[in-house]
């Protein structure tokens, strides 16, 4: 995964964020938990947090608010759960970088439980992504997902706390709403949804068929591949049918995350879960 | 335009650029004319770069290249228009800051001239953006632009050259394609686009209208407002119809590029511009 370990996992000056100790002891500890992908995640931003908070699956660890978002968040009566502690917005920015909009929100919660393939309903639409990694993508996609009532999206890949924090941000709350299925194998996740009767499309612009002139069946899988890479030839296999996108334009191929909520649209709509 | 002035237009290690001064004269006329907005834009990545060279309406002021990318460009035959000067990866890097993909190869060039709005074709479909200024998601906007054959994008925007770099990568070569009409004032644009025939479309979660739904019409504007704030009052008011995206999950916007490509498919669709 192209965004773990590049950097550290905050920004900071120095000692200790918000003068309060790491959460769960010792820094090599974190350490630990955070390269083994199951350490607490980042939560920021106004609409992330708060419905990481209204999420009952969602354990929250800590609540830093600043005054302002405290003053919101008593005017809008959301249950903080936990006691928040009070900081300033510059600790905040201290901790995410100057580029973060974290609203005066920050929350460290678990991740959410992966659920299993098997337990997946064999109905509406599904998403999968073949190593699509970049934080910002996927939280767009995540977002897209939500508004098109995706069951859920399967993924193989694990995101640092950091990543995860501008995904679920990009996600703008669909983070809470949309599963991901965390898989090991993506090809034997596909040839395990063929089982269970999904149709499962790779979307690719050499597809041999356009993807608006086919026959789409329910339940739905839609194979998305990482900008540039496409889809792996393994999982492009194990696809009943590749389908490009038909564009009439000079350019060919979309931001991946475009190209997702295209994907979705048509589906949706062949689906007749439009209404 | 959030993403002015924010940062030093460069991360630099200290002392000039591949050591070979600032183009342009001393510092401080550059920074003149960066703030002008009319200052040279930095290209770079492969595809960025390879079609601005193609496009001969682009001047070419220096093109730095690293050994591999020379090869490249030596095998595929293509033109470099200019003297290219070798550099290492590093220094790229050191000029770009470590995150962006530049793939060996950095331009710098003059920025495209803005059609005039009277000028586009009463044809098709352009775009209209208001204040949205995020260089990935303008970036996105464009290619996507592209791929549908959009006649042109009207914004009131101004990019910085960091700003356009980003830009003009995240639209993978768009950016040569799709015409950028620079406006000062967005409601006369729309007026004016009113006047010739346009049907303007504002997007809106709060539209009276699902755009699925609606009678489009050639010349076709569709016209975006920014993540979070949406459409300004007066744009709203001067637009022929203010629509929305009808979704049918539980979150109801999307990102601002995934809405911008989703209105693009459903126009070029209805109007029938996909064949």
């Amino acid at each position: 995964m192209s965004e773990r370990g590049s950097r550290p996992p905050f920004h900071r000056g120095g000692g200790k964020p918000f003068g309060k100790g790491r959460p769960g002891g010792p820094r090599s500890a974190w350490r630990d938990r955070e390269a083994a992908g199951d350490g607490p995640v980042i939560l920021y931003g106004w609409h992330t947090v708060t419905m990481a908070l209204q999420n009952r699956q969602r354990r929250i660890r800590k609540l830093f608010v600043t005054e302002n978002a405290a003053r919101r968040l008593a005017e809008e009566n959301i249950d903080t759960r936990v006691t928040p502690e009070m900081v300033r917005p510059s600790q905040i920015d201290a901790r995410l970088g100057p580029d973060a909009v974290h609203q005066g929100l920050l929350a460290e919660a678990d991740p959410l439980p992966s659920p299993d393939i098997e337990t997946l309903p064999a109905e509406g639409m599904v998403l999968v992504l073949d190593q699509i990694t970049d934080p910002h993508n996927v939280g767009a996609i995540l977002r897209s997902a939500a508004a098109f009532a995706v069951k859920a999206i399967v993924t193989t890949a694990r995101h640092s706390p950091e990543a995860t924090g501008v995904l679920a941000k990009a996600a703008s709350g669909a983070l809470e709403l949309v599963p991901l299925v965390s898989v090991q194998n993506l090809a034997r996740a596909l040839t395990r949804l063929n089982e269970r009767g999904f149709m499962t499309v790779g979307l690719d612009s050499q597809g041999s068929e356009n993807l608006s002139a086919i026959a789409l069946g329910e339940p739905l899988a839609l194979v998305l591949g990482a900008e540039g890479k496409g889809l792996r030839q393994l999982t492009r296999e194990t696809c009943s049918v590749v389908a490009r996108l038909d564009m009439p334009g000079e350019i060919k191929s979309l931001n991946v995350s475009n190209a997702a909520v295209l994907a979705l649209y048509i589906g949706a709509t062949r689906l007749g879960l439009m209404a």
